[in-house]
């Protein structure tokens, strides 16, 4: 078979029409028919090989929502027809500690879906069957999509570092991930702060699930909450002031980088000594936390807020996320 | 009655004797005659106003041996001739989030034995008897003074940020804390790496528990380790390359710092982002900590190693510490 695809064929360029055949099926993989590909931040930083790792021609793409086509002889757990998703990570060595304990994103061998693979912005795409988890059928496709990448990256950290309903949580830069992880820590039974430098973010915030909006530019108001929160997750992907957010924590803090890189932590280490604070960082999440989150998901209606565009507009809609236009979240549809 | 003490009168001076008249015993005290106090960095730090809160005269010592001679008439769980250790702390609210859930460390209203109220290096001190802990009948006086300190500074983090037997510990700095600090990783099951840049102290760090001794300003050698331990504490007092020990970490790796302030952490997000890891600090422990550690040193015969010289020399044992040359921990006999 022949797969048509959108690639892009050198560092920061246009993607183009490439169609590429695919290695014959392996047992363990499966074929699945695009129907939906949600547009990341990681995908433009691997397009403009910003992370120095890019291999090329780079069918980017990997918040995929699609129907299993076919499936390798030693696939028991899917069938053809069943709807599955794919996120930022298709496949592992299954064997190692990470594996072996369902932390598969902390895998030295994790194979990205859309680098030294081709990912989603295509009609059809290959994976370790392992790594298509199907989707409940409460989720719509098109809104489903940016929980195969946002929305891990937000609940993840959530769970392995112990947030409880009785907790405080911030969650700053209310994007495509902020606006997922307003939705997750407000069904966590949170009591939720939206973090913005953008004020007319917040009616929208609210409605995501945040009690309370700070304009975080507004010295004083960051300044009214010192030392009132439990966790915050910052999905911001500007260096920002982040000795005045790990003041806002109480003792016991945690301050949780997810999403892009924002340069240097640079802050004073009596800082998060006396109280007892933490700052961490978390990427994606394991096998059996995506499949939780996309239950708890289900559960609890947490989806997108998503514009959808025509696959063959593919580069119009990355135009948008580019230029940070994207409400909240850019998804194309095959 | 009157007590006999050294005080400091002014930032950086000398300490010379110094008689107070404590107030009336309230009902919740306890005084204590005092047979050994060690002498921590931060009584140091305290002397020369190094944090600016320092109240003059201060009284330093805070790592208080003694037995108990009076009580307050509301107190049922101490008597005259109890054997007790008192720490950095001597009072707190009891009535906090953080008191009600044994962590009286956090409590605003906590306060210090040897700022705002008189400390160790003197005949007697009067305590809050809550803050007032017996001392398992296994350890000797003279070892067990620098657990009320160093001692829960270095056991407090590695039970709240969970250590577990089956992980691989770093030590950085082999002094006051660090030495404890390999006592304990070891007697949890773990296996033990300490860092220092005094290839002088390895066989003594083998002694203490460590496995492996690593000369920190050996660039190879940290290389050759990177990717490999769990959990990193961190004693040191002056600014050390923090990336090189994140990057020492295996994912989910924590570097816990400790004691004294050491400037600026400034590592790129990015070191902690993939790896999902965390860097924290902690300082001392709250009272069921505090139980608890001097119960498990007893058990496993953790002991500070000591050097002993009378109370009245006590301005040649502080000069000993600030050069550095304490073996390792200095302790006041009265």
């Amino acid at each position: 078979m022949n797969i048509n695809s959108f690639a892009a064929q050198k560092p920061k360029s246009e993607l183009t029409p490439f169609i590429y055949a695919p290695d014959s099926l392996k047992a363990h993989e499966v074929i699945v028919k695009i129907t939906h590909c949600g547009i990341c931040h990681s995908d433009i930083h691997l397009i403009d090989n910003d992370w120095m790792v890019s291999k090329y021609p780079l069918v980017p793409g990997h918040e995929i929502v699609g129907l299993v086509t076919d499936t390798g002889s030693d696939v028991k757990h899917l069938k053809a027809g069943d709807r599955v998703g794919i996120g930022w990570q298709s496949g592992s060595c299954h064997n190692c500690d990470y594996c072996n304990t369902g932390q598969e994103n902390l895998c030295k061998q994790g194979q990205p879906t859309c680098n030294g693979h081709y990912g989603g912005f295509a009609e059809y795409v290959v994976t370790d069957s392992k790594f298509a988890f199907p989707i409940p059928e409460e989720l719509e496709s098109v809104n489903a999509a940016p929980l195969l990448c946002a929305g891990i990256t937000v609940y993840s950290p959530m769970r392995i570092y112990g947030i409880e309903p009785h907790h405080k949580v911030g969650v700053v830069g209310i994007g495509g991930l902020g606006h997922i992880a307003l939705q997750f820590a407000k069904a966590f039974g949170c009591e939720v702060t939206a973090f913005s430098s953008s004020p007319n973010k917040k009616e929208e915030a609210l409605s995501f699930g945040a009690k309370y909006f700070v304009n975080s530019t507004d010295t004083k108001a960051m300044q009214s909450i010192f030392g009132t929160l439990d966790y915050i997750i910052t999905t911001a992907t500007a260096p920002l002031d982040w000795a005045s957010y790990i003041k806002v924590l109480r003792p016991n803090g945690r301050l949780n980088f997810v999403g892009g890189t924002v340069g240097n932590l640079n802050i004073p280490v009596s800082l998060i000594l006396g109280h007892q604070k933490s700052v961490s960082g978390s990427a994606i999440g394991g096998r059996p936390m995506m499949t939780d989150m996309l239950r708890f998901a289900a559960r609890h209606n947490v989806i997108a807020k998503t514009e959808v565009m025509p696959l063959k507009e593919v580069n119009t809609a990355l135009a948008k996320v580019r230029d940070n236009k994207a409400r909240y979240r850019m998804v194309l549809e095959v």
